[in-house]
């Protein structure tokens, strides 16, 4: 199949301080829909274009951050397959019961070198779009509420073994390297934008001495004038931003990163390259990173947040 | 991997009665980059952000149309593979000499129900984008030089045997339908929307009475403003407009189509829903595609010319 | 003053033949928000952006079309200076008490060589923006409920004796002539774009046998996406479309005219040209409004309704 | 009239340090087109929606800044006048010679009291616009030279003395005061955004010790958009960015402030709210003008360079 084994991001689920106040940032300032809370008091959303049951899972937790990032794999014979492939791989996989998240069957989980939980799974309740799935509406008013991104795009995690997460995703789960930087005065890469699809990247990793740390969790939106609109919303409702709007040269996508109220940074991000991977990757310097928009087109400069601040 | 076998549309030939008047269309009013010319006197042409050496083919000859519509394959392996499945399943195939087509390795080219040739190629020489490839610009001229899509995006075919066409496409080559129109009083499926990616499509047909027609050829435009530049630029070089602009309720893209100079179909195409081929494919009724927006969010009208007028 | 005299369009009493239908439509699908209702059961709305009380007038009637359409003056004494003006140049007018409009001054109303019937007024209750007058938000849930304009911004008016409406509203009014269109082999004015102000037009007129009709009032959205979500909410509420989206050739606005469920023609329009008084104004032929584009850029020709559909 | 006295900003001679630089930034960068240089090495550029012979004007000096900035008045007789209340109310004018800036007529020059030289003129060559003023083209390729505003829009200046300044261009030139900015803990005006039109403004002042200071000169674009792809263009020409793109919450315009090579700041600006003389005024606290979001919408802070940096 020309799309097959992972396919997109599926979940996260986010750590917040204080629950309200998190299940006000993304549902009534974001704008996703509250799915459902399961026993342990979890909260599951989803964006208005996204077709399963939740995409976000909001958990209270004394520290900020994200528990694990999982994606939706083709099918069960798929999940089986990676898990083996992980496993021959040397990566220690373990399988959380169906039904732990709400609506989702089993899951592989497994740490990656960078720290990180990740997870694969072929089953969550498919709902369809808010739209329809039958002659769709071109319009509803959820595509209006709060920010209103159409849905989990991507995240951004910092940890050591940045060479060893691009081999891991690459050789074992498939994914395709569509940009990267390299560090400084060396040809070592020290941040991956990684994509198993055309999107410009599902997930990316930048390279940071701590491991298991969350840079930001993005969320697509339609347009710049989007973003815009997003930028409103957050001022109206004293969300604090971080960098943009503004274009990253890296994916040439359109960015807001911003705070919830725990301090996990979340991104508006529109647009972004179309990838491939029969494609050589774009390439940066740690200069162009900063001084050459990578970052920050409009700024070109390295934002000291953007290296120093994760959850 | 995650994204393997068909890629993407990869080329298009297109038939052009007046070589010169569809030079200048697809070169000076379209924007596309003329790459070179081939010893038979074809011009070969490529959008500013493709990869690849060129996507889009002219060839003068008597009757508009075209030739074949061609696909890039993961590798040489695949390419191998998908021939023999081809092969298996009882469809004819040919290779085309590496060569014949400038830049480009060997093909595979191979007749569908609805009576197109459909190519599929495993190389063409790699040029990076016209941005670079190493710390790339934000921004050059070729940008907006013409109508300046960013791709080339798909086409839509039309041809008798769609059911067939259904089962060839997903079953062999990998595609998933992302979404449908079921004809009048009937279940049966008279259009399709098929994609080798997460677009919302890579190729898509139409029930036809005649073999081996073209609706359009279409490219990527970055926005829904970009759609409207395009517009204004077809109106100062007389470019006649078939619809739009409007937006498709199938694919939810904004889109114009418009003639080129020997009444072949182009259209100039943004946003467009994110397809996955676990998700059920979005169906829509014959009315649905006409009254329901299917093709016109704005005017839900069948247009006469959406079904008579190929080349 | 650099700008005084008439201000800007200020209301528009429409007749609707089914109220709750008219109600409907401009409160709950354009989005306007109801101010009030008066004894005789008038609807009075206004836009998110506007300042004023109210700027649409609902009036059920037997017949569709405008009753008056009314401009705010700078003070009184401009408002008295007019008068005595109009009276001067031989129009006959009348002053309507102050309150027959709610939280309206007293008007002078007088009819126009056309047939229809302009008022003039210098005080309107001031309620500020939604947004606030003081330290005012960016952003609140009124800007995205229904199509949600900013403003009435203009009427398109179809009547006889257009070179008379002409001078009065150049002469007496002080208006200027930011467009105009010459009729068929012929230099007399057959359309008028009129400006008070820098806007691209205030008011327009067509030349038609019959006094007194309506083609559209227009209201004003922020962008040309924010006209395709018009036509998104237009297709969602079965809103019926004559033309657009599209960008008219005259005044360069992006345009949708749509009907409301009396056949009034009502425009969603973005952008536009500036104008100023001391600019030649902007000549088209009649087959430039057609042929040329300038009723609509991207089909470049006379759509039939435009000339024979008003109410 | 309706639109009288003073027409809109017409031209700002800007001193820069090396002309070549220059006019390389306003011209091949912004996109200016040059229309012509006089004896003394001024160079003379309007951008493509503009009408009459030009509107900015470069001369090269060892100080950067602007010399003056002149308004449009709506004819010689409105110049007289202007000129005679000018100097009833106690302001000292000058006459400089028709000629003396290209394809101008005589302007009436005057200091005000926060030290800048402001220019009345009724006289400039009408060139017509770049689209034609008989049916017009929708398009050429200035649209799309360089960042390609459509015109000089407005200036903000710093200086002493902003409420004898408020005074001036309310009672004797007949500006209306669109928004303001109280200073801390206090009533007084420190900042004010001036309107001869309906535009958001078309001057604007900041309180500041020091006389005769540019803030920016700002050009408007058509979109959103349109200040991206100006960011896109600033950064492939090592453009230096001060803030944006962002929203201001005063006049609601989107925004990018920049430098031009020899430090003199420039906008690009869309949007912004229409304005009236009968409209009670937006009025911002001095948090309201930093942390209201009034300079910047997304950051919602006071830039340390607002205030500081000016040429």
């Amino acid at each position: 199949m020309a799309v097959s084994g992972v396919l997109r991001p599926g979940h996260a689920q986010i750590r917040v301080m204080d629950l309200d106040a998190g299940v006000h940032h993304y549902r009534d300032v974001l704008g996703l829909e509250e799915m459902g809370r399961d026993a342990s008091g979890r909260v599951f959303l989803r964006a208005w274009d996204e077709r399963d049951h939740h995409s976000v899972i909001l958990r209270q937790d004394d520290n900020a951050g994200i528990d694990f990032f999982g994606f939706k794999v083709l099918d069960e014979a798929t999940l089986d397959r990676l898990e083996a492939d992980l496993q021959a791989y040397g990566v220690k996989t373990s399988r959380i019961p169906a039904g732990e998240l709400m609506e989702t069957g089993e899951r592989v989980r497994f740490e990656i070198p960078s720290g990180h939980q990740i997870e694969l799974y072929a089953h969550k309740t498919f709902m369809g779009g808010t739209l329809g799935q039958h002659d769709p509406s071109p319009y509803n008013a959820k595509m209006d509420k709060g920010i209103a991104p159409m849905r989990l795009d991507h995240c951004l995690l910092y940890g050591p073994n940045v060479g060893e997460v691009l081999e891991l995703f690459t050789k074992v789960l498939g994914f395709h390297l569509a940009e990267y930087v390299t560090l400084p005065d060396s040809d070592e890469k020290g941040a991956l934008w990684l994509s198993c699809s055309n999107k410009a990247h599902d997930i990316a990793f930048v390279i940071h001495p701590e491991p298991n740390k969350l840079h930001h969790v993005s969320f697509y939106m339609e347009s710049w004038e989007r973003v815009l609109r997003a930028a409103d919303i957050m001022a109206a409702n004293d969300v604090p931003v971080d960098i943009g709007p503004t274009r990253h040269g890296i994916t040439r996508g359109g960015t807001i990163y911003a705070w919830d109220p725990s301090g996990n940074r979340f991104e508006t991000f529109s647009g972004g390259n179309i990838s491939y991977p029969d494609q050589e990757p774009i390439g940066w310097s740690w200069e162009g990173l900063g001084e050459g928009g990578g970052l920050d087109v409009a700024h070109r400069k390295m934002h000291e947040t953007f290296l120093s601040v994760v959850t």
